[in-house]
């Protein structure tokens, strides 16, 4: 509850652990991913409404994996469009274009999603708004931040608020017609947080007032964008389409509902003002039509009725040099880097910022890890960034080139960019992310499970219950409760060798306050329960479905009857099977510890799991 | 609105379309179909609440299906708990029982749903329930019928309403509990209906007062059940489990959360009054619990705190005479019906009763169907009925018996158990579920589509969208929506010599009221959209997925560009491909019509289609 603050001219003043600037994509999914591992949060925009329309749209495999791990993806999937191809339309012989190639839009198969989600940003944004709304959290709105103060003699201590911000309470319009409109005047309030989010867009407040630059620079790019639900004989009007032609390039990106969103590139001169900057009134959505309606040639396209809703942007290529002021102020999402729309980035990149960040924040804030854990933000998110700006200068170079043709052997052929479009694939999915080593991330016994690589997110596979055969998914396993994953990949548990093995890992796991220094890391915690807060244990035997007593397994192994698995074909004999074998898994066994963001941390032989495990674990969490 | 009706000595009187009678699964089934339908429908019950606990609970896959073409299998499925094991356990040399096999649980595989679910009675109804009021209708109780009378005169009438039945609102100490209970004496009520379901069970009140008797007779077998959570080392706990011992025969049902349902054969000495009827008072779940306990030795399963339920009967194995009065009064579910609960087909049978049911008589209120369709009803529910008593006959005798061994070699041995087991897999599953020839089922073609049984429910089949390649499901295009579908498997819709017979299909649709009598079927409705209210039609192409254009079909074969289908693998190459040739379809396409509710029809050659399917539907339909 609010505080009466009566040694400053505010209004009130209010404690938080976390105080979450702007409700975009990456502010949203920090709030609700802090609210959800029971961070005590606040989050504020400026905007006095939330989006209705456009904006980004465009949900990588990646992401829904993040959704399905907080029971959001039913929803993502059934409000959003599917793009399963891509299809390349190229110059034809006889003048227009015409249909080149349907390849998959997707070219990463090691996932449950193996498409693009096109939803818009404000339905996107409504999934964490009704969900944090049952959590009790509620974005502030209009209010923008005046001033935020960091006391650095604080940063260390963990029971400081050490960073005040002002905020301030803005009138509006909106408000009033909503009914909030009680407020007479601007009033201020004083926020003191352990922590400050700036999710507050590409031209952040935070960033510029933490004085943080941006490095790289902006393009001659100028994009046109428009959506509306089309009357048009492309028979491809249903894919996403990449459409080259001497007329110029489009992108067709088919949306919920009906709807399809164009991507036209514009001709500068057209539409830049003389300080460089887009002029808006000098464009509209009939003049992006029209521009796309030239590389359509010969396929036509109706003006419709009414514009779901457009824009122009000339496009920025750069990355904040840094994320944070002493891991106690952060930045995430646009604020952090901006690039083209064209390979549907955006906002996925913001939201795994945050979600990369979520669970660090929780675990320093619970005393349950050091807060040197948070160092690993910056690590591997601007790592991320400079790899997806790298990948953007390189394909927008290709989308936007004039396509090959016997006039022009210098142009793109598609075979070029085709090339260009799968190879990669694995990034623009989310896929293929490779966080590198840290102290968080441990390359060690790689060899053990070699398909498992260290640093990426687990892949998903088919496995069955013991206790009742059901088939699952490993993935049905990572929900983003905070917890690390440990998938104790027993072998053969018929083999009593192999059980003795298990027993002597689970051993390892109870309690044992009274022993020597010596004991193993997990054996340190107050309790069986206490260690389950922190870590989720996963059992997956190889024995045979038709022999395996799921309580025949040692009791510190499993927390329900439903959480033992078995590598085998479920009863159908038709999903699952050979998952030791497709990761690499020998039958002696290894223990895989995931992160709670569904990274593999690292790999220990199932020999002596608990104690290289245990000195893993000891350098950045805290047994209790 | 009830109207007040001064002619009688009742308070209200009230017009419905459809009054049901029981609140059971078989009642809240034919009012949640008839209101989806858009029929004006009154339900009412005796029951002053719904159940809470216990009752049925398996839902086999045909029924998960049905839900699934509601659009409620979701909300089963989340709810539910699935059996994909049936384990068995037979007598062992050193005494007690052990595990003999574990086996699907579900044989049929031709399914999406190749399992069972089980999930308590009361959440069924709930499903029903909730989604009923949604659409403005409740289950007013606690009410009992007290008369009902048909002028037989007004039954070919399609404008009156012949059924008139008394209703009395019973006084209820939950109603007034609930501050429901305003009422202060027992109030009477008149409707007037155009038809009445009878859905009041075993005991049914329709059935009596319309002199229908009940053929077959009652068993010896006495069954206890009871409902716990077990605290038990049988490690087949939550697979279903048919435990066959020296001391007796045992199920165990897994249900939703660590439920289970445990169902023992009873002694009837022990438990049967002199009148031959069961004596509560002489069992309780403890005595059940313990005769249990004696067939699950030497494994052991503790008294728990509380039960969730439980009970005890004999079994009766009968089937209604006749099923309706001049086909204006009706009866379903366990009022036509009883049987043994071991194959878990009450609540099925009983819904699939009322789901036959439906789709007839919102096309007959609507007068696009003759009356006559509405004897199909009895013709295909009662047939089955007497197939389901007679494989349950087969069955209990099986499973009552004494377990084969040395000392008993006229025993059931576990092979043979097995064996009928799954013989009787299709019919329990539901999915084989056969109808035989009738006006609604015409036994023609079957040689064009050999794998496509007329008079089954129509398989599900892995496809693709043609516009954007997503995969799909056949049974994604079964909406019970009261529509018939047209499949229409068009071939290879690149073969100009294939296109020109699916354009003159297409042509046989468009409305052509000024042609000569001659003109199709089809062609006698008002317009396309008239026509699109009985009939959806889905275009299955075999041409390849690169090159088809889903707009290069004529347009009267798709209302939305995400209905036209291709048989293709999907893009990443692992679902669907090769449909045509497991429904055994040849390149020169078929027409396949399917019921709405997925029973296949008929099937009629893509050439002359028009023809075809206009002679088997005029029998039964009316063009509008």
């Amino acid at each position: 509850m609010p505080i009466p603050d009566s040694t400053n001219g505010t209004h009130q003043s209010e404690k938080v652990d976390v105080l979450v600037i702007g409700a975009g994509p990456a502010g949203l999914m920090a709030a609700f991913a802090l609210a959800r591992a029971g961070v005590k949060v606040k989050i504020v925009d400026k905007r006095p409404i939330k989006v209705a329309a456009g904006q980004a749209d465009g949900i990588m495999p990646r992401t829904v994996e993040v959704f399905k791990s907080y029971g959001l993806s039913d929803r993502l999937l059934r409000e959003g469009q599917q793009l399963h191809v891509a299809a390349f339309y190229n110059p034809s012989n006889s003048g227009g274009i015409e249909l080149t190639d349907r390849v998959p839009d997707v070219t990463a198969t090691d996932t449950n999603f193996p498409f693009e989600v096109t939803l818009h940003q404000g339905a996107i944004e409504a999934i964490f708004l009704d969900n944090m709304r049952d959590m009790g959290v509620e974005v502030s709105r209009p209010v923008v931040p005046i001033s935020v103060e960091l006391d650095e003699e604080r940063v260390e201590d963990s029971n400081a608020y050490p960073v005040r911000v002002v905020l301030r309470h803005t009138l509006s319009e909106y408000a009033e017609l909503e009914g909030r409109g009680e407020r007479k005047e601007e009033e201020t309030e004083v926020v003191n947080a352990k922590y400050v989010l700036g999710a507050d867009g590409a031209h952040s407040w935070v960033r510029k007032t933490l004085g943080i630059d941006m490095e790289g620079e902006q393009t001659d790019y100028v994009w046109g964008v428009v959506d509306l639900v089309p009357e048009t004989d492309l028979p491809d009007i249903r894919n996403k389409c990449a459409i080259h032609s001497n007329n110029g390039s489009c992108m067709v990106i088919p949306r919920e509902g009906d709807k399809v969103r164009l991507y036209i590139q514009l001709d500068g001169k057209d539409v830049i003002d003389s300080n460089g900057r887009v002029d808006k009134a000098k464009a509209g959505p009939e003049m992006i039509l029209n521009a796309a309606r030239k590389t359509l040639h010969p396929f036509t396209i109706q003006t419709p009725d009414s514009f779901d809703w457009w824009t122009i942007y000339i496009i920025g290529q750069r990355v904040a040099e840094r994320y944070s002021l002493h891991d106690r102020v952060f930045i995430a999402g646009d604020a952090c880097h901006t690039h083209s729309p064209k390979a549907g980035q955006g906002m996925n990149a913001s939201m795994q910022d945050s979600y990369n960040l979520a669970w660090k924040l929780a675990h320093v804030l619970r005393g349950t890890a050091h807060r040197s854990l948070l160092r690993t933000y910056q690590f591997e998110r601007r790592q991320y960034a400079q790899d997806l700006i790298s990948f953007d200068k390189k394909f927008a170079k290709l989308f936007s080139g004039k396509p090959y043709s016997e006039l022009n052997i210098d142009g793109v052929s598609h075979a070029e960019f085709l090339q260009a479009f799968q190879t990669f694939g694995g990034f623009t999915s989310g896929l293929g992310v490779q966080y590198a080593a840290s102290d968080i991330i441990v390359m060690k016994n790689q060899h053990l499970a070699k398909n498992v690589p260290i640093g990426r997110r687990l892949s998903p596979r088919p496995l069955i219950r013991a206790a009742d055969s059901r088939p699952v998914d490993l993935h049905d396993y990572l929900a983003s409760d905070t917890r690390f994953k440990l998938f104790v990949f027993t072998g053969d548990t018929h083999d009593p060798h192999q059980m003795a093995k298990v027993e002597t890992f689970a051993n390892a796991l109870i309690p044992n306050p009274t022993s020597e220094s010596s004991s193993s890391f997990f054996a340190g915690f107050s309790s069986l329960q206490a260690l389950r807060t922190v870590f989720d244990i996963v059992p997956i035997s190889s024995e045979r479905k038709q022999t395996i007593k799921y309580n025949a397994l040692p009791n510190a192994l499993w927390e329900h009857w439903s959480k033992v698995l078995v590598d085998a074909v479920d009863m159908t004999g038709k999903i699952g099977g050979k998952v030791y074998e497709s990761l690499g898994i020998d039958a002696g066994g290894v223990v895989i510890a995931v992160r709670p963001d569904g990274y593999v941390a690292t790999i220990a032989p199932l020999d002596g799991a608990a104690a290289d495990l245990g000195s893993f674990f000891s350098t950045f969490m805290k047994a209790f």
